[in-house]
């Protein structure tokens, strides 16, 4: 079996901060998802020390190049798969457990971009991006506001950046972003017709890669009430409701503006009431995350739309009050597993 | 038994807009709140055809005058007394269901002015409104954007407002909102250090009359991570922080600024989980909306803070495509009622 043949097939989990939560729930997800097409990329040491302090007996196999993805392929289900990249930085045990380091952020961009570079080289299908911190990214000097971001950098390959979107989504509801990282007066700036009708399509096109044959698309304004008809705002007026309007003149099934307040109430999905849709654009990030988070963010999971791989994460951050405590809980990272290999299929 | 001695007990609840489900959803909850200090101010005969449309065969009782509350106090928990106000629209009943219409809104006001002069009086404790449509009172020549900013004016009784804040409380969360009905630029402008104090005092105070002995208070930010730092905006760093600690200072227990999308999940009080707050201050309408309609608006119920009377509502609009249909859920216009009724305890 060549290293090509099972790269593609491959998904990658970088380790994020080693002074946060990360390892730990990684180390936590790969005792559990039985999965021979997962290697996480980070540093075998720091997955060591977490699989100790879990308890876990799970060996780390090194993997020494990517063509070892052929060694991959043939391991066990029980053993943790790591490939180290060139430049990370040594003793990375050495950095404080819940603490800002420069050098826990220099390996984890390291690690995001080297597994990008897999991708980008046929070795491997997706990433699965275990949690950063943006200030220990910061004091490496590496400025991205979030792992979105980065991504969006290191796809284009020094070229222009193409749109991407942040997707929210857990069991009972999937929420699109047009704005993130940005103050709210910002991201009120941000928005106009062009940029929520580019949402609006990854939106419906994502949909379609998740098996939903036609997306009922519910967009969500950006003013209370959805504006009341201009009283409370003109952005739904001015640049959602047109988005919207060209968005069902392609053919798709999108609707609104919708009240904020109530729209994802609406497309919330449980057995015992089907959501009114499939997903909610929301425009800034906290009315698209709130909802999504409020159930515990223990259920969500991350999708990078856009990107020219799969990219998923866990919906929660370094949490570095619970680092090296064990405690953390993994099954974020498993959903965000479980979603990026449902996306490969 | 005098009126003033029963008066002071007795809950007003104002039938709102003919055209939408209030009157119904008044009525359903009438026929189970087993209370007789309870009186709905509205139309006899709109109650009437609400009775009859849910299959109900609770008398209407009317009452001549509030001196009637001697009256009301005598009959047997299973009728619907309802008082009308003078200066009520004629013809109520030709009004078509779930179309805005001018008497409608007419109706709807004066209920409500009717109500607050009664409670002026003494005559009458609190209130519970049922739903109202803006577009209806606007067309009867009543500009308000809501019942709360009504009620903040009638209060008044031509002096200068006080300031009034909307509380929306579930069996899980609490949230009091700093802005309501405005658009969201607008929204960030007003924000500022004295108003989230205001909203921080006037949400102690509450939620000690509430029966809790030290309130813990989530301050949420306004921007995404709330403002990590003041790389996404500034609000927190120059308004919401002091005024935390201004609030601290006077002994009030608050805490933040947290970001907005994770701190109603903390809050969040289940029985698997008691919740780390007793009460989330959002900055935004929909901030603190999205979270408590999120589990079904049938569950939440509105709370006016800060007037001089106790003020209820169900946590939905007039549902203009429900009404008549005998559809409409009454679960939050009870809980509106026994909301009150505790408050007044």
């Amino acid at each position: 079996m060549s290293g090509k043949s099972v790269g593609p097939q491959m998904l990658l989990l970088t380790m994020g901060d080693v002074c946060g939560i990360g390892p730990e729930v990684l180390a936590a997800a790969l005792a559990v998802e039985q999965d021979t097409r997962l290697c996480v990329v980070g540093d075998p040491g720091v997955m060591r020390r977490a699989l100790q302090r879990l308890g876990l007996q799970l060996p780390v196999v090194t993997l020494e190049s990517p063509a070892d993805w052929q060694a991959a392929a043939g391991l066990p289900p029980s053993c943790l798969p790591v490939w180290q990249p060139e430049g990370l930085p040594p003793d990375l045990l050495s950095c404080p457990l819940g603490q800002i380091d420069a050098r826990a952020g220099a390996a984890a961009a390291r690690c995001i971009e080297a597994a990008v570079g897999l991708i980008q080289s046929g070795d491997a299908a997706g990433l699965v991006t275990a949690p950063i911190h943006k200030e220990a990214l910061h004091a490496a000097g590496v400025d991205f506001p979030g792992h979105t971001e980065m991504l969006q950098a290191l796809a284009a390959q020094g070229g222009a950046l193409k749109p991407v979107r942040m997707m929210l989504a857990n069991e009972e509801l999937r929420t699109v972003l047009v704005t993130i990282h940005c103050s709210l007066r910002k991201a009120i700036e941000q928005i106009n017709c062009a940029i929520v009708l580019e949402t609006v399509r990854i939106a419906d096109a994502a949909l379609r890669r998740f098996g939903v044959a036609r997306p009922r698309i519910a967009v969500a304004g950006l003013n209370p009430h959805a504006g009341e008809g201009g009283l409370f705002g003109d952005e739904e007026i001015q640049h959602i409701a047109p988005a919207i309007a060209l968005a069902r003149a392609e053919g798709i099934d999108a609707s609104g503006p919708h009240a904020p307040d109530t729209v994802f109430m609406r497309a919330r999905h449980t057995e015992a009431r089907p959501g009114a849709f499939d997903v909610v654009v929301a425009m800034t990030h906290d009315h698209g995350l709130i909802p999504v988070k409020y159930l515990g963010v223990e259920q969500g999971v991350n999708v990078t739309l856009g990107l020219p791989f799969v990219r998923t994460s866990p919906d929660h951050g370094t949490a570095f009050d619970l680092a090296g405590s064990g405690r953390a809980d993994s099954s974020s990272m498993r959903a965000a597993i479980r979603m990026a290999r449902r996306l490969l299929a």
